[in-house]
């Protein structure tokens, strides 16, 4: 049995020696280099642009700006097409603009022989603009006062949706408690290890983009839109890629990249992003402000509640309204309240643009949530666990609206149970109350709900290729993506499971090709185990099916068994052999070489499945910290943290732990430090340095415990449910709730820097005079 | 309709702009570089090896030596492979040896951080040998005196084969006339443009080799032999190649070159063959002696004949004793002759290693059997065309012992009117009769039959593999190998005119990889088109099969038809779109876009074969040859030439034109120039430079005339018989037919270089005195 076991990653050599092959490792010696030329003001136009001098330079190849490239716009969010209209993403940008709409927004770019000459080039380009004012803020964005970001949207409005289940209004009028609550994030941005880069070149008549992407397959059609060509005229090839966190499930600079090769006769083009202009302009994770509502009985249960919530969109749509959208779609689920209303609208500022990054939504939303859960806790005098108890769904629920999805499974009630006993919520709720001092402690928790991919809102599509090989080992390969989070390693145990043979026969392909590989839409969603996992397990038992059938006529040919119909039915394909009830009769290895090389009937064998997912499943979770806060210097240590999780079956315990410690760091990042400051007269990126962007280190970091409440999802190919995003969601709130547990104040906005417990501290009288900033 | 059209190359522009992509261009920055020391003595053993100064170089990484290899031997034909013993090939060498058995034989090899370093190693390494007398002539080496070049094979002979139809002796007996003529071929190289090359890395616990070779699903079997792992665990990748004409249809060192990459950790290594060690230490075109005897009626009807043929292997059997089987083989098509006998033997010499080159022993055949046709068409004063069409087969035979070897298709006679025409040969045969002085002119003749691909002999299997882009485009992959001749282009037009679609619609993918690519062995045998074209087909129709399934499906969802069963055999899918009678339902890019995305029902349309084929079709043709020789210079101009071929219908007429072309250049090379110069004390090849070796070039190359005799065979898939290999048979015993009109004199040995031209002149007293050589 493959799946459940803690088995070694299938990349872990090739990673740890360095003999993995990032894109930067692939590129051949004849590249030139592309960089791009960013715009120096956060709103307004280019009036004059002279490239003139930039032509001039030796060993620069080619200068295009945006008179040169394609007049028509395209959407970049990492989603499936639709044949629908209504379902496709926004279309709001070109290659390269003369409308600025965010500081350092993309207006020319060069092609030089090599990197050097590329940004000596780029500095000699001269720009003149006409600058607008800048408006940062959504709320002042959406009164529209200025000239639009977008001419198709004269408020700047994005878009907005509303619900609204039962009758929130009567039942607020019925509760004996209404409070209501302000939760506001940060913009963070992903910082995976590896930068975007992409190198492209010409085939023929059509062009290759070798890029670290999630998406390869979205990037073909990306690409094929941007330019106006056929999307077969496309080919994305990914290989191993250092992180993404949703930030490469976008498609960023791969369409520029396959336009740049284009206009140098088809020669390879780098274009490498550095790790200023990620925090710029790739994407970040939206800064939403949220307005919460809850009427309750005096016994703590919820009977009905309200949200409004506003996000900050930045320059362009990218992801746009599905990130605060998801959130308010989450607002329905994890707790049992039947009159529920939601308004969202997702504003265009001269922000950075949010996109998608780990939890799609769901860690501001959960941040906001889990906050007021506890500040209504607190205002009832009642223990945060038992306030959650009394209104989480037990068991079995379904969305009101989309009753695909579904907690088929619930062990959030046990993730409460498991992290309370670990973390020893009872004992030290009551040993930390009523304390005094500079140095105060704390525990707080979160819970978390989180569906797994995207259906129905959007199409989940998958497929797999097996094919046997010589010796009995079988090919894998996949349309799904290897991003670091052990993808690889979990299908090829997917695979040996089914096919009942030993790991070391899975050889996975890890390079995703849009030639070759089946069509899937890539890693996001935390999808990949739940929808690829399916076609890797139908698969499987259609490889399986073949071998059985190849194998019967292998033995008759033999005259092992006699020919007669329904052998299929009594012989069994396991442990690597065929076998009649005990007896084994043939090998894999048999059947293998019998296949490729048997003059009387050879025919390779070989499985393929495109298949549609129409199912979904919700996560939960939940997280427990326990922390340590100086008032004074506004410092908060966490001692202990545990994640908890419910996500179905567990296929590979070690990879899990690892994916949740990873997932905790950044909420703890989230929660503590991270913040894309942003100049509101400007719109420039303050601290776009690794440097100045407080990412937690290694030394910032707490032991981190993972535990898991196990549940077999029968929707899931093996039980399994989401798990790649879902342990970046809960730390953040549950180190917020603990601070409040220590200090008694509610910090409503993230992160919880120094600064601005500082500033809390001081407003709620624990500090005085002298800490009092300037 | 796109088979029959001369359409441009897929891959035209790619080439001529230099942008397509060959193994050299794809090697990383990162690549260590290899060198093989060849033995300096042509038959012996190493007693000793000193590595120890080759060690201490700067830069040397590695250095191994027979020593270090794997103990056990491993065939390297590009042959299928096959589950019977009696099937397999010879297993007679190691990667390294010390056993040396050809001057040149491998003895080691370093791996060094660049090609200068290598170089000096190799240079460094000190061997100390113990000579034995070395043996080139296979007549001298098959008596066996000395110690054997294998173990196994105390008399040096590698195989024997013999045959007899009818009683020859009896018929003999009984014939008016008996002639009899001792004919014998040259070794020669195919001179491929790009040399060997590979490079080696390693991905996870496998083995990955990019090589220019013509077969890369039976070089992962091999190198999988000659390591002793599992052959899953290599993976072989075949870019764009430069030429192979069968020398890359043999494993040459890429079995080594895995090998060393193993050695240093799986760091990248290049192993790149120069053209002088192409010569040497690469494969030959077997040199092979024939003694022939027929018997005839008076009237030139042949009653018996017999063959007995000695082919020089040199000091390994890679194809071995295959080749003049072929030959053997073939004596029994073309002409109708019940009596016949053959026999043949193959022998280990210390020459250069005879392997697979265009024709694969049929250009050695033919020119035997074709010169002995006008030897005997002379002495019975008949003219040899006449004297052919008494005895060639006419329509339909099929081999006595391999009924699956049919002519289904015979075109032979009307490619000798055709070619009759064209030379003017009546009236020059006439007009070149009873010639005297220095200058003299002739025409003659000579036709072959080529059976394609190799089955019944061998395996004959093949796959292909379509999937149904979302613009409605296809792509398509193969294990068949584009070397240069074209395949990707007949296969993308047998794609697009089975599926009805437009050329421009068809991405094929022309690199072959062991991990993606449907398995099929490869180019050889002229066998792709017709064993190859079968797969494409089957897919091809499978896929719009499945086509036509999705679009049912469409359209009742669409209710444009209504439910019910049958509606498969109702439409039609043509010219890219779907068709209720004439009326047009749906087009390819509609069922495309719907495949990916429809959220109603998403599933990729991809389809996928792999067939064996068990049949094979005589494909034939003809040479006629002009010829002006100046008898004192022994020197022979070609005038005019023109090859007639019946490879049943023509999938492109220009490529085929091309093809023949090419065939036709290497065949007057075998005939008038090339021949390997092996010395015969020392076993050391005298002639191994392109400036020794003498290749035709474009400026001693004539106008070549090619044109075809169209027939469809019902056999092949778009009714074609072989062309690859064919065009390269017939023009040297033509134009030896012509020398023989021009002089009268009899030239049985090949090549008719200005030396032995003189020498046979002279001997025949048409030189005296002055120009006999010293």
């Amino acid at each position: 049995m493959a799946v459940g076991k803690s088995v070694t990653r299938v990349d872990a050599y090739e990673k740890v020696t360095g003999r993995a092959m990032f894109t930067e490792d692939l590129i051949g010696r004849q590249c030139y280099t592309a960089k791009v030329l960013h715009a120096k003001i956060g709103n307004g136009r280019v009036k004059k642009i002279d490239v003139s001098r930039a032509e001039a330079l030796p060993g620069v190849i080619k200068v295009v700006t945006f008179q040169d490239v394609p007049k028509h716009a395209y959407p970049t969010p990492g989603h499936p097409w639709s044949v629908e209209a209504a379902h496709q993403d926004v279309a709001d940008r070109r290659l390269l603009t003369d409308r600025i709409r965010y500081y350092g927004d993309d207006i020319a770019a060069v092609v030089a022989e090599d990197e050097v000459t590329a940004a000596r080039a780029i500095r000699l380009i001269e720009v003149e603009y006409e600058e607008y004012p800048v408006v940062t803020d959504p709320f002042l964005s959406m009164k529209g006062e200025g000239i639009p970001i977008h001419e198709e949207k004269p408020d700047n409005v994005l878009a907005k949706s509303e619900y609204e289940l039962g009758n929130v209004e009567e039942k607020m009028g019925q509760a004996d408690i209404v409070i209501e609550g302000i939760y506001e994030t940060a913009p963070v941005q992903h910082c995976h290890l590896e930068n975007p880069i992409s190198y492209a070149y010409m085939e023929k008549n059509r062009v290759v983009v070798v890029s670290s992407t999630q998406i390869p397959h979205i990037v073909r059609r990306v690409i094929g839109q941007a330019l106006g060509i056929e999307w077969g005229r496309v080919r994305v090839i990914k290989p191993y890629i250092g992180g993404g966190f949703g930030n490469k499930q976008d498609v960023l600079y791969e369409p520029l990249n396959a336009f740049l090769t284009m206009q140098v006769g088809g020669r390879p083009v780098k274009l490498e992003i550095a790790r200023e202009e990620t925090f710029v302009n790739t994407r970040t994770r939206h800064e939403i402000f949220y307005d919460l509502k809850m009427g309750m009985t005096r016994e703590g249960r919820i009977i009905a509640k309200e949200m409004e919530a506003c996000s900050n969109q930045g320059g362009y749509a990218s992801h746009g309204h599905a990130i605060v959208a998801n959130g308010a779609t989450a607002w329905r689920h994890l707790y049992d309240v039947k009159d529920v209303k939601a308004k969202a609208c997702t504003v265009y500022t001269n922000c950075p643009v949010g996109g998608a990054m780990r939890g799609y939504g769901i860690p501001q939303v959960c941040f906001a949530v889990e906050s007021f859960m506890d500040d209504a806790a607190k205002k009832i005098g009642m223990d945060p666990i038992l306030f959650r108890q009394k209104n989480i769904y037990k068991g079995f629920f379904q969305d009101p609206y989309l009753k695909e999805i579904a907690a088929n499974t619930n062990g959030v009630a046990e993730c409460m149970e498991k992290g309370a006993e670990w973390i020893g919520w009872k004992e030290k709720r009551e040993r930390y109350q009523n304390q005094t001092g500079n140095i105060r402690r704390g525990v707080g928790m979160a819970i978390f709900s989180y569906k797994t991919g995207v259906w129905p809102i959007s199409l989940e599509i998958s497929g797999a290729r097996m094919i046997l090989n010589q010796d009995g080992s079988v090919q894998l390969m996949l349309g799904a993506t290897e991003i670091g989070q052990g993808a690889d390693t979990v299908f090829s145990q997917m695979t040996a499971q089914t096919l009942g043979m030993e790991m070391d026969k899975i050889h996975i392909m890890s390079t995703q090709d849009t030639d070759v590989s089946p069509f899937d839409t890539g890693a996001y969603a935390s999808r990949q185990t739940y929808v690829t996992g399916e076609a890797v397990k139908q698969c499987a038992l259609l490889l399986k099916k073949k071998i059985l059938d190849y194998s019967v006529k292998l033995l008759i040919r033999r005259e092992q068994i006699p020919e007669e119909e329904g052998w299929q039915e009594k012989l069994d394909f396991r442990e690597g052999k065929v076998w009649l009830l005990e007896r084994p009769l043939l090998t894999i290895e048999e059947i293998g070489l019998e296949s490729y090389y048997s003059l009387q009937e050879s025919s390779v064998i070989t499985a393929e499945v495109s298949l549609q997912k129409k199912q979904n499943a919700i996560a939960f979770g939940a997280t427990f910290a326990e922390v340590e806060v100086d008032v004074s210097l506004g410092k908060v240590k966490v001692l202990n943290i545990i994640n908890v999780h419910d996500s179905g079956k567990i296929i590979n315990p070690q990879l899990a732990t690892m994916q949740v410690h990873g997932g905790m760091s950044m909420g703890i990042g989230y929660g503590l430090s991270e913040e894309l400051k942003i100049d509101s007269k400007t719109g420039r990126v303050l601290n776009g340095t690794l440097l100045d962007y407080k990412l937690p280190t290694m030394m910032d970091s707490p032991d981190l415990k993972a535990d898991f409440v196990e549940t077999y999802d029968p929707t899931g190919p093996y039980g399994n449910k989401a798990l790649g995003e879902p342990p970046a969601i809960s730390p953040a709130p549950a180190i917020r709730n603990a601070v409040l547990h220590a200090t008694g104040v509610s910090i409503n906005r993230l992160p919880l820097s120094p600064q601005r417990l500082i500033d809390e501290f001081t407003k709620a009288g624990l500090l005085k005079g002298g800490f009092k900033h300037v």
